[in-house]
């Protein structure tokens, strides 16, 4: 065992909140039902060394939702029927909002704007315009270069992305996008 | 240990690893070239405070090829002609090598059982005998319920899945992609 | 003017809600931009005649977050990471939400088990039962015939379905779903 | 039960058409067959609540299959042959028509035009000019920014779109469209 | 008789109708735009020659319509809610009708049943008997071995599918789909 | 049985290449096997009437597979690697052929060039002008407006669309595809 | 330079015919165009060394379209009307025939019969066999286990799949593949 | 046998490394356990005749390997998260390693980059001005017309390509794209 790994092990001990969360949040532990005899089964468990893995940083569901549903009032405010999409650094969606009375396209829409976001940590308003120097960053899948997409930081990183899609013109949209992402700010 | 490291150690027992962790793993910050002129841009840039922010284990990049490139040299070893894949926790594909010679059915095959794995935290062989009481498990899209497939877990929790396909056997593949998975305990 | 569509409006003008919620949900009207000069434009915009239409009913967006935020917190009671989908009678997805370390199947599951629910008005363990006497039911397209999710009905007809997974079994999964449901009786 | 509900509930009293057909129009209630021993099964059925509830307006089945055949009459006597779509306001198809001897490309366009339509609320001619001030509303998934699509209309609102493709020019097929929607103003 | 078929068919007889057949059905003549000046176009238009043409019989779209119609009416008789589809002998759809209130998954059902019964020529209720011998069959992209598809034919061939989905059982959704086959027997 | 139907059959007996050759194209008749009890069978099998019905022409397998074979011979002839393959006018790919060495691009190009050509039932070079007028036009699904389709034609009518691609320009690529053409003429 | 890579210069010295195939099969070389000026472009286009290269044993397009043919010529003998596949070692398509009035399913079964042949190296109908102890392989993308596909050895290894679809039965359809495969054999 | 394949004969003669290497690339000879009683079985196993072989060159996996580790390494000196992937020149993916901390667009497009490179063998960048020409080129399915791909190359051909995306610039990323390149080249 490295000294490396060592450090960390007593960091869990000792800050017991961020390892437990760790474990907790990665995933449910299922083992008891394959594990009942042991002696028959794959007896050891590899846990992955502590040299092999990194810690990544995202919101919570429940951040995740409130930003969304913060968007979703604020184009209602406005009278503004939207869908509203919020997706991690990896491209996963992990809240969707299809708006009363959004127009079909807004559901795809939100979700790719809010890719686009996340992908270059920029609001879809200023990504739209460094198209003039690379119009064919529009042809890799799942972006959309239109007004709606804001990024979620941590540390000025992304870490999510919000996409809003359905209002009149992408400033709309992206006003609500960026309530949402505000609403996360505090 | 270097002195960065030390750092963010320092850092998790103060509880603000987060912001700094998320700059290192978490994307590349490019946002100096639409903010050479601030004043015209939107001047503030709002970070997810702490109480929205969640932190999940993930292989690195390195770990991954190494327990991928561990199981196709275990292939090698009794001539066996394989595909290799590493997913992570959230089914992203982190790894692929096609094996010089492997049927074209292994390539998708590799990363469907490791997603299957990474999935239900157990070996593919195992999940395949659940099927007995829940055979439409195996309609969920992306996953494979044949031999081959082993999770990396880290805390007993999965945070990756390694996927070996082509062998003449699941057994066989599995016990490749084992042989990645224990390349990661030290 | 028939007399169906003679008593049809005049129910909207005893019961206003009705008919301007109907008028308000079904989409934004955004023929400003374009009819700024009517007169070199189309100058007829010809509205459907009451014969012709028909109403349907479903969730608010609002009602639907509610469901599925109780689903969500359901699982979160009982330490279990899942994720949660509603979906409307005609199949759209209107809310998704992937809770904190659910596993990666779970997403597209969870939309798959609401589609089932609301397509044939049932629980899907029920109708996971079904399939003996008809297997071939679940090669339908965006089905999934596992427990987790549950139907929401007006007036005993379907108008959504919640889907729930990622817990261990999927009368779990159902449970949860099915609290989602019970939040939207009162 | 609020006070709002009440009213609504009043409203279905005195016009039992619109309460009627909304039960009647969502879903076939297959409920018997999981029924008959209602003790050993579960007792609840949950109906929603008024207040969570929302109406739209849609086309009957009749209303689209007229105004499809409408516009593919309307094509057939000019000697142009096309194929005909009607799309709902939630961008699922109804009614598709692949006339006679249309080019293979037609069938997909059409139903792209009617969707393009009906999501904002304007013919495809007009909605093409747009993309001057924003052309990458045109990498939406599902939409074709060419003549030939119109929304179908009720209170101002979409509620329907119809597309026509496979003439030599878009304002041919978008002339047949109109011929469509025209045929339900009466 | 009128007399364009019998210059049809005498044209048969002389072994030269599939030309002036061809233009009638197959399509739309276009060329006159891009033959303004043929002096700079390419010059010669290579019509093939008889030898390598064939001839197949098809369903016009107004024999379709009403095959469509008529198994939507026998549905709407008996108070069940489906989607209707009628498929060609190569596999491209033709007419489809989404019913009121059909479940979401009865429309692509439908359009796998019709296409099931025309590639095997037979009802999908006996097809789906068929695959005792051979379950296999089932996994062959596009099919769906339900009963609810029918085959029309012409000489004993199959040159279209109906198919029917959303009604209780297969049987009953065949029941429909037949009479839509009937409907084109005089 | 009508007039006109009798006639035909009249004609079918006359003129048995007709109507043996439609029979016989349209499809394999199988029903041997399920009408061997045609007591406990759905005894009446209906055949379309005549009226209901339309003939279409197309290339024979021998004819498409000729012409792509000449095309890819021409390509070779001047040490060009192509791909090529021959859609019928449905839109149906009848033939592939991927030349030794074409890359990789060619295969699914060739393919949505011989589309586009018996779509609009030009050239594909001509086709990509008028984009000029019609930019959108190369949104549609299935095309690409490249040079190296060109329509197969009878009766000036388009029946068949022949793709080349692979070659350093879309000139060369036509060239070919125009060779194949021409092998039909004779 | 290695001993190894030595010696395969030399054999392409001694044997041009193979090296020179080698590199004319692989792509074609147009690099003239954008090297016309040397001086401005990335002046130095490196060669992978020999000990990094691996050579592969294929069927020529020629030797691919004889076999299709044979088998498609060995069902019209039969009355039977199928269509065929050829498909490589890595799965990419090389050769397709639809026949003439083959079924509309044939075209996708063929390619995945060839398919599955190719990737374990036997006939279709001894695969299927092996479902039995494997049901599950079933599930991999692009398999199909019926009868009908054959492999095409060169050193008892598998080079390519043929695959037939169509006949009433997976052996006809398979005896037909074989007829393709033994007309490699001379 | 002709002239040509005893030409080759010889060559794997005087050079077995090839020839051997060529048989077991290909493929894994399971034949063993469906020939156990080959009296029951097809006993004749043909294989092909040299005069309908071809060779190809490409990159063995380890190669690969090397030129996406290498390309990896070369962004994280610059402190450039990405993804590589390399592609042979049948369009396969070989390797995929989706670097740490590289935004979610750049995966897809690594591999498209690398598609594109092989598919013309050039550099993207270079690729890219050819659109001026060409600009449809980019409807492609599978190219990417960004700077960051690059083609690996034996006798000028090109056997693979390399793709990198997610730095700043296109520049960037071919950089290190070509890095991977020049560690073959010896």
């Amino acid at each position: 065992m490295t000294a490396k790994s060592t450090t960390r092990n007593r960091l869990i001990i000792a800050g017991a909140t961020v390892g437990v969360v760790a474990a907790g949040v990665v995933g449910v532990v299922t083992v008891q039902a394959q594990d009942q005899d042991p002696a028959t089964r794959t007896p050891v468990i590899v846990n992955a060394a502590d040299a092999h893995l990194a810690q990544s940083t995202h919101l919570s569901i429940a951040a995740a939702t409130r930003a969304a549903q913060t968007a979703l009032d604020a184009a209602a405010k406005e009278n503004q029927r939207v869908s509203v999409a919020v997706v991690d650094r990896n491209g996963n969606v992990i809240v969707t909002l299809r708006g009363d009375g959004a127009g079909p396209q807004s559901y795809d829409a939100a979700q790719q704007k809010a890719f686009t976001a996340v992908s270059w940590n920029a609001p879809t308003t200023e990504l739209a315009e460094r198209l003039e120097s690379a119009p064919h960053l529009a042809d890799i899948d799942g972006t959309l270069f239109l007004g709606g997409g804001a990024p979620v930081r941590a540390g000025n990183a992304p870490i999510a992305g919000i996409g809003v899609a359905g209002a009149p013109s992408g400033d709309l949209d992206e006003k609500f996008a960026k309530a949402g992402v505000a609403s996360l700010g505090s």
